[in-house]
């Protein structure tokens, strides 16, 4: 890895207070939000300049006050936080919304400091679709974009969903969306489908059965990391994209190698994640902690 | 891989004609059956003595007429084969029992050529346990056992399938009968309990998610080959245990760096298994294009 303080990740996307509710305990008015996990988890590999919204009842700058993380670009707006509550059943692959509370977010006009304006890695972390375009056209020279999205832009918002699409370097989705998006059951299909929508590299996120990436002709694919207890998986996601860009801007390389290690920072950081409840794991995570989840990838996979 | 020709595996398992109907089309009266997969598999690798019956109506002796495949051990009984008939929909994960009729393995009482006895290495293909244990009892000094088994007998005969856990060194069993056996969820926490019931090794295989070994405190973790078409999965398992036991048999080896490469043998097994109905894609399959496949898998699963 470059030895240089690698420039700035510009990104957007949701700032939450989340309610979550699982088997194994609650957690309240806890941070939360794509933008949230995305920025705190990149940041362990490179600064962020995070674009967002709060209300003016957001009281968690002092957790927030962070090596690596620039907050310039998150207005504080009158109103509520964006609020979101949620249960998880033993089978954390059943989600049950409780609440949406869009708050300050349905009159957010999204504004891009003049200071991050100038970045070249632009992050679309989830969130609707026109506010990604938005920043992305703040921008005067995005170089590499990485975007994730998730089902309901697929089924509300496609036009502009595919303009993203059309637009970044690297699109990341999970499996369900990756099949909605496409009509397509099978996976390497819709890999492929996904591709041709304009970005040469499309990673699907698979949960607990890891991960797979279609780099222009290669494919990659790594299982997840294998956690015995997953006491939160809300932002697993939005983790994963934040490792994998952080690794990608802290590498310095943009090449298919890169990108397959990028992959794996992005699967190992999302495993970190559902550790604890919001970004209680993530957001005291050390490097080297990081780097010997990526060392168990390496030896978790090798085969003779 | 060791030169000289590898002992013979003596396995136990069904032998069926099967009718399957995929949404890509339908094969009648095909060749099928846990025991036939298995050895059809392993044959690429090892000779495979095999046990089991046969109706006399049963005509598929010339297509069996195959090198390291010995069928002294397959009885012909008066009445019918054993057959299964079946139908997969667009998703494969879902597949419906048309019908079973138990034919000739009704009363079937299994017995083992006497040639065939003092073989070290045995394979107890998916049939119902007392079954596998009978054949296991007529060996003389069974040195490495490998056993798979299905939902059928942890709900109908778990005491049974129990002692084969407990006596066998290799339990292979796929990732729903590792929770209906454990009543775990958590997959880590199924394989390490599963561990706790004999066998140091446990293998579960999740089908288009690949595969996930226990192997003492080790773990080892495999994605599944991508493959654009499935065109009928029936008896993948059955060659995942055949490429992983003819892997073991031919390596000559019983280290846990064999066993991880034996779990891509039996992935790359299963994926070619896939291609087309019944054993039509594995029976003629090249040791090279199995070794090539398992080559794909290496740069799959590769990052610097």
């Amino acid at each position: 890895m470059a030895e240089k303080r690698p420039e700035p990740i510009v990104a957007v996307g949701t700032i939450a207070l989340d309610t979550v509710i699982t088997p194994w305990g609650k957690a309240e008015n806890v941070l939360g939000g794509s933008g949230m996990y995305f920025a705190v988890a990149a940041s362990i590999l490179a600064p962020v300049n995070l674009v967002g919204v709060v209300g003016g009842d957001f009281d968690h700058w002092e957790e927030l006050n962070r090596p690596n993380l620039d907050l310039e670009g998150v207005a504080t707006l009158p109103g509520k936080t964006f609020r979101w509550g949620g249960k998880y059943r033993e089978n954390v692959n059943l989600r049950e919304t409780l609440y949406t509370e869009l708050g300050v977010t349905e009159n957010y006009d999204l504004q891009v400091p003049e200071s991050y304006r100038g970045c070249g890695m632009v992050c679309l972390a989830n969130i609707d679709p026109p506010t990604q375009l938005k920043l992305l056209d703040s921008m005067r020279n995005p170089k590499f974009v990485v975007a994730d999205t998730m089902n309901l832009w697929i089924k509300s918002d496609r036009e502009n969903l595919l303009e993203v699409a059309g637009r970044c370097d690297v699109l990341i989705l999970n499996d369900e969306e990756a099949r909605q998006l496409t009509g397509k059951l099978n996976l390497v299909e819709a890999l492929e489908e996904i591709q041709g929508l304009g970005s040469r590299t499309v990673v699907v996120k698979k949960g607990d059965h890891g991960a797979i990436a279609a780099l222009g002709s290669e494919l990659f694919a790594i299982p997840a990391y294998p956690l015995k207890k997953v006491v939160d998986p809300t932002g697993a996601g939005d983790s994963f994209v934040g490792g994998f860009a952080g690794y990608i801007q802290r590498a310095g390389s943009r090449s298919h190698a890169a990108m397959r290690t990028a992959v794996v920072y992005g699967s190992a950081m999302a495993s970190f994640c559902c550790e604890d409840f919001s970004i209680r794991r993530i957001k005291d995570l050390s490097l080297a902690e990081l780097e010997a989840r990526v060392e168990f990838f390496r030896k978790l996979v090798h085969f003779d």
